[in-house]
């Protein structure tokens, strides 16, 4: 990576620091688990066993900065349409169906219209998944967000089926990786996109995007809840945080690795133009963004259909870098 | 209530402006909801039928501006078991027993030792409620939170066994209400009380407190689950936001208010000092704080039991307040 390049470091968030913190804080996490908890299968959801059978899944997700171009240019229904969406994917990597979700809005002064249009956007997301928005939390927290400013979490619970749930240990070196495309960032590196474009009106058209930036900027978070119920899958990667690079190998087991044919797949104009505007490194902008793949998936080479874009396959792993993309 | 009095309002949170709101995106949230929701039968919790049978109690929560004050007294851990036990007792309102929980931390840069503190916090109570910490989501978010600042949302899934369910429709005039003693202000209020308390120090001991303020303040929110284990009630209503005034009449039906004896119990002398220091009218106390009663209980008058701190009764209602303190 270029010393004179942007990272997400410098842009305010170090992934690596939270990873320290995280392991520091694992043990007392453990020591709340009983048998019912099924660790490490679903690594983008927590996975509680039913007395009755089947499984539970769970996770929570915030949309990040991206808030801040909502606020920017007045637009937050799709900041609802979001919020669950990247909910539903995780909990889809683990064969779930959505039952419901509750949202956490939290604000300095509750201002009706961006309130509105946050339900709406997360009301409509939910009817798309089947899934009901069974409650949530609304703050009014003067002092810790400023006028104008407010945050967004949000609790999805599903089901997976009994016999419906994957095992990492049926995947093999030779596997076949299926891209399925992203809509855009989706709600990850927003803090890295704004330093990027700090200087730059939300009207401006780029060439490259052929629509005002903060229209691309804001695009919504896809949902693949009906790709993955129509593939025979053996593994999914919800590309979010940590991006390509971060995400592919949490659904891999120790041993396999990745490799990704870089010119396999469509990247969207959107990853070219900010790694170009802020001189960011290869290695920083899939280690950040989805470049192009919202979800991975890993299918047996018998079961890939016949429209699906190949992206890649699993290889052994015996050191060096899990994901290898050339 | 008095004009130079403090209320909550002016505190900088509006509830009614909340309520119009709320009440417009109601639709929108009703047209998420299919068969399997149990709509209007926890008021504190979302209740969602399973297909073999019981129901998923649910429920989303934060701590408000109690962060604040844990920030200033650089004290975290409570703020942790806040977060689970206001949880814990919203479903518990439906008879349910914890499953799991998943929080949301944000901040704008992670401190180590502040994250660290609050998920020893939130594991001890959920280690003391039988509750798995399923999952989080943690967020650096620049630009959003200020320095220091952090934000903290929880999220609970419990079950209510098949029976266990309780109906409004048992709750007759004559019923008994028993009170079950706060810890302290819990997590509600607290902007108010901000603004009562904001030149003193937080080290200040007050003679009616008998420790220092900062203290007495973070004091953890109690959890009810032990109790409300132990006693065969009818509804329960959890006293947060909105005070007693706001949440007793949420566990009763139409047509049935509540009578309270301001003198059967013990307010907490916590209370007494704001509503002195604040100028705070007795109206507004009792529509935003606890009183010294955590959850309210309704209990057939055949049930109470010995050692039971009865409160008051339930009373026809057919106008005016529908809880009267006297």
């Amino acid at each position: 990576m270029s010393g004179e390049g942007m990272s997400y470091a410098a842009a305010g968030v170090d992934i690596e620091a939270y990873e320290r913190v995280l392991a520091r804080v694992k043990p007392l996490i453990a020591a709340t688990h009983g048998e019912d908890v099924a660790v490490g299968v679903g690594p983008f959801a927590g996975l509680f066993a039913l007395p009755g059978g089947g499984h539970l899944a769970a996770s929570a997700d915030g949309v990040g900065t991206k808030i801040k171009v909502a606020i920017a240019a007045s637009s937050h229904r799709g900041i609802g349409v979001d919020l669950v969406n990247h909910c539903v994917n995780d909990i889809a990597t683990a064969a779930a169906r959505p039952l419901f979700f509750l949202d956490y809005f939290a604000t300095g002064k509750l201002d009706p219209e961006v309130f509105t249009q946050v339900i709406e956007g997360v009301t409509l997301a939910c009817r798309e998944a089947g899934c009901a928005l069974l409650g949530g939390e609304t703050a009014e927290m003067p002092g810790v967000y400023a006028l104008g400013d407010y945050d967004l979490a949000g609790f999805i619970v599903g089901m997976v089926e009994p016999g419906l749930m994957r095992d990492q240990k049926n995947i093999r070196a030779g596997d076949v990786l299926i891209g399925l495309p992203s809509s855009g960032l989706h709600t990850n590196g927003f803090s890295l996109v704004r330093k990027v474009f700090e200087d730059v009106p939300l009207d401006r058209v780029f060439p490259e995007l052929g629509r005002p930036l903060g229209e691309e900027l804001l695009e919504p978070h896809r949902s693949y809840l009906q790709e993955l119920g129509s593939i025979n899958w053996k593994a999914a990667a919800h590309i979010t945080g940590g991006g390509v690079l971060g995400n592919l190998p949490r659904c891999l087991p120790e041993g396999l690795g990745a490799h990704l044919g870089r010119r396999s797949w469509d990247e969207l104009p959107i990853f070219g133009l900010l790694s170009k505007r802020g001189r960011i490194a290869d290695i920083e902008m899939f280690g950040t963004f989805n470049m192009g793949l919202g979800m991975i998936l890993v299918v047996d080479r018998d079961e890939v259909p016949r429209s699906a874009c190949v992206v890649g396959e699993v290889v052994e792993h015996s050191g060096g870098e899990r994901v290898v993309i050339n």
